[in-house]
């Protein structure tokens, strides 16, 4: 039988602490030899329709499953009071090709996205990082707040947003949800980012929000919202004079708008921009990093919706034997 | 409310006959202003899976729908019994991009692909069209069988296939299902298509089953069961004697193997073997290649899929609301 997966089941069996703990362990033993990861595929609907249709699919030897995360993208839909990003994601596996189990893409890329970020910092970050750079309230603005305190002890959190409304919404949501943290409200993207040891920009921002003055010389920044080779949300000056970290070198060489900027700026390729990849970060010692500026250009890749997806699985298995 | 078709439902709400003149009302309006069909992409999983993941993408404009079909092909799964293609195609609208509907894939695949080589027949073959050669005993052979003898009246149906326990086992069965055709058995592929009118070759192989030698001088070929380059069903004399139609210029040139190699023995490109689409033929007179050997070189388009999904999807609401 195949079991559908919403966002309430998944929150019900995979906590975000366990879904860091499933990023950690994906990237330990995500060589080559062990997944397949295609680029992304889009379909971009003409006028009037303004949506996309992004393929996402992955494969993972180690557990012998394949997936497909399918999006449906549709920019406009904020103005409706609808969600811009939909989809399902079908887990299968590779003995037969059978479908396991389906999942609501919107919860899956939401807890992993801000997963993997928490797992880079974690790295990468300085141990006693306390102030926190929240740059944007969407979706991904209450993930990322929720995984990066599992990391590290955060005391502060410098918010900002586009929108009053939003900001003022976010703020008093998460006031209440994190009662031992300072929220503050920024009157600027740079001054939110400025006052943090760790920023999060998880924006839909085309154009840099934030540049390289006044930033903290230690400061450890996940880069989320622009996954486009057009957008961007941080200035060249950042991803210049930083330690670059990708979740897959291929993807973001050809799909991480701040790397491929910067690098035609000074006309290098975007792959000279990069020191590692996660699967690198998470094997490797890294305390070197802490101190110095470091950036986690983050594309999101499918293989960790299908690792996520296989946990989720498990566990409900799991649950049903007990 | 998403709802799910499968194969029982959707073979209750949409006939082949109707879902002929579905594929007929596509091609009509299947304009390149109309519609999106990137090409199929596929992830082909490593030794041991031997499996294959399909992902085929389409937008079509008048109806405001775009959809994907998912086909997992497990070549191996007939050794255990099992279906080696499975899969699910999904229905949305695109004001918003939400979900309206799954569907089998399975099913959906096997009528549609038939309905257009029928409907291909019905402008090529010619009009007192008698006999039809089955090449291969599988899905599509049953469901070609069907579609073909509702263009044209068929009183005898040559049947080869490779497997003898299969091959009695489908004759038996369209014996029992068609009582006014008679079923012959034949013991080569060639003897199959040598004594039709039309011919239909659906079946897995890798290289050419039947050349140019002993066919009717007016035969029209469906060759639908190769659909990579390096494979096919028909022999290059065959490809470069007849007129070839394809379901799209784009798809056949880069993925038909038919065309592919028959064109590089000749040193040109596959597009030079191409001389209509099947967009064109339902808009244009083709008497005149009636008495002509002709080809219908299919690959299936996920447009096919997406005009059938949305004739199935609307024809259930009209009831629910009857």
């Amino acid at each position: 039988m195949v079991h559908n997966f919403d966002h309430n089941k998944i929150h019900e069996l995979i906590s975000m602490k366990e879904c860091i703990e499933v990023m950690r362990a994906l990237f330990k033993i995500a060589s080559d030899e062990n997944i397949l990861n295609p680029l992304r595929s889009k379909m971009e609907l003409p006028e009037p329709s303004n949506g996309i249709m992004g393929l996402m699919p992955a494969y993972f030897k180690p557990y012998n499953i394949m997936g497909v995360k399918i999006l449906s993208i549709f920019p406009d839909n904020h103005k409706k009071g609808l969600s811009s990003h939909q989809g399902i994601l079908h887990l299968f596996e590779t003995e037969t090709g059978q479908l396991l189990a389906n999942f609501d893409a919107h919860t899956m890329t939401e807890m992993r996205t801000a997963a993997v970020s928490a797992l880079v910092t974690d790295y990468t970050a300085i141990p006693n990082a306390e102030s926190l750079g929240i740059l944007g309230t969407g979706t991904q603005a209450y993930s990322h707040l929720h995984a990066i305190t599992l990391v590290r002890e955060i005391k502060t959190v410098f918010v900002y947003g586009r929108d009053k409304k939003n900001l003022n919404s976010f703020i008093e949501k998460v006031t209440n949800r994190y009662p031992n943290i300072t929220f503050k409200e920024c009157n600027s993207a740079q001054e939110a980012a400025n006052a943090s040891d760790i920023v999060c920009t998880v924006t839909g921002a085309k154009s840099p929000l934030i540049s390289q003055k006044g930033l903290r010389s230690h400061v450890h920044i996940n880069a989320v919202g622009a996954w486009d080779p057009k957008h961007r949300e941080l200035a060249s000056d950042i991803v210049l004079n930083s330690a670059i970290i990708v979740d897959n070198y291929h993807a973001a060489e050809q799909q991480k708008g701040e790397l491929i900027i910067a690098a035609n700026e000074i006309q290098t390729s975007p792959e000279d921009l990069i020191k590692k990849s996660v699967y690198e970060v998470v094997s490797q010692d890294n305390s070197s990093y802490q101190n110095k500026p470091t950036v986690f250009a983050s594309l999101g890749l499918a293989t960790e919706d299908l690792a996520f997806a296989y946990a989720v699985y498990t566990t409900f298995n799991k649950k049903q034997i007990a």
